[in-house]
């Protein structure tokens, strides 16, 4: 299959390194030359140019740019591909991009392959991190079904765990399990530093260990992608982070009110809720905790 | 020197073993038979008794059980020690315990040797756990200065890095650091436990990676330790969860009014704030990060 992908960053790249040695035939784009002459030489792509039009021949393409410039790319892409051509992004929310895209392109699926790595970056790609990780496909009443057949095969060929939702799914899914978390652990961090004893900020800094590395790991990161995220899947990070603030309210009722009981039931509850989010070895890489 | 250990859990097995490694006489305390026989069978103790009369011999004497018990505790021994025995403990919280220690027993001095592991027990016993990590000693005015300079040595034969500060300084730190990130992190499991939609919770429990597993980690890790930490340091760990609602509530306010600008600070500031939390190589263990 003749397969374009739109920006080479990591994820960009990851696909073309997986699709290539598949056997498709890779038409990279980029917006800088000198990605396309390095992902040209790295091999993991048969035809690189900064310009959309070289993507006419192509059957599939797959819109590998950030959050804000894929609908634009979708209703540029409109002008220039055979009609029929499956276009499919990775953007990792779903509802305000799959609504205007399938506007401009009827065979338009909105698609989420849910991995990744701290790197960013084409340097930082490399084959197979979409095997059994998950990749949520979301049409919509409109979508063209053979877009959903083209892209079930393609993930099925990366032996990612396929879902399907709507978009509106999607988006609540993972406003609870990828986008709560960063303002859940960006606020820890936020919250520490203010505390106003330098001694005390100074020490803590010192003590800090495995449990507070955990806890702020990802509101510590990515700052532009958690913007992204709060920006395009507004409604639903709020209306998590409501719910949450509710769970910290009732939290700070029980200790003022020394319920040691319910407390108890909390933290028991948490401990048995997680097992059902979280598949993960007895002794894993994060074995070591503080105390 | 001849040391005792009340308590043979993973952290009074774990000093057994290296106080031992260091050519220290051993006396080890547990509450069961069963225990003693253990510790003798694997050779980290020289005497083994249920009985903390059989202390009588030793200059320092290592309280390693719950929180709860450990007042109780020095409260019996001083009734069985040579005047002049130096005394501490290992709980994770301090002001509470070491007011109340200090009176019965003015050899006393509180320590928090911040390690661990995720299993508990006997079993997980290892050594070298404390080495190049903290070892937090908390004297008051009326802690014998002796019993300082003996828990110094010791901490410093373990190798971890020794740090002074009062009770109360040490409190608010680790409420910082170890007791909010288990509140914040077991509420974010709660919250997204109560998502009442079924099949997004079933999406949100398939979806659920990295992200969610390090954010979930401690608030669904051993709630006997995180009830405890809320009962015996109740005032900071309150103290900082208001703190951190009002963050919360900002960045509510700030997601409500689209100001864009100020999520963006915020997530700037928490991942700029990171990094005096926490030294770890730029791609450690958990580089693999869900989108």
């Amino acid at each position: 299959m003749k397969i374009g992908v739109i920006g080479l960053g990591l994820i960009g790249g990851c696909l073309c390194l997986d699709f290539k040695a598949l056997g498709h035939r890779i038409y990279g784009i980029a917006r800088r030359e000198e990605t396309c002459t390095q992902a040209l030489k790295r091999g993991i792509i048969d035809h690189a140019s900064t310009d959309i039009g070289t993507l006419a021949p192509c059957e599939v393409v797959i819109v590998c740019t950030p959050i804000a410039t894929i609908v634009p790319m979708v209703a540029a892409l409109a002008k220039v591909l055979a009609p029929g051509t499956v276009v499919t992004d990775v953007g990792s929310v779903k509802a305000a991009i799959v609504a205007e895209a399938t506007l401009h392109w009827p065979a338009f699926v909105g698609g989420h392959p849910m991995s990744g790595k701290s790197e960013a970056g084409l340097d930082a790609a490399e084959s197979g991190i979409f095997r059994q990780r998950p990749y949520v496909i979301t049409p919509v009443d409109r979508t063209d079904p053979n877009a959903v057949k083209t892209l079930e095969t393609l993930a099925g060929q990366l032996e990612a765990r396929i879902y399907h939702c709507t978009p509106a799914e999607h988006d609540r899914a993972v406003a609870w399990i990828s986008h709560l978390p960063v303002m859940v652990s960006a606020n820890l961090i936020l919250a520490a530093m203010n505390e106003p004893d330098d001694e005390v900020l100074a020490l803590s800094q010192q003590l800090a260990s495995s449990g507070f590395r955990d806890t702020s790991r990802v509101g510590g990161g990515n700052s532009e992608l958690g913007l992204m995220m709060a920006q395009y899947n507004r409604d639903e990070v709020l209306r998590s982070l409501k719910q949450y603030q509710a769970a910290i309210s009732t939290t700070i009722e029980q200790l003022e009110g020394e319920r040691w009981d319910a407390i108890a039931r909390t933290l028991q509850a948490a401990k048995e809720g997680r097992t059902k989010f979280v598949r993960e070895p007895p002794y894993g890489p994060n074995s070591i905790t503080g105390s």
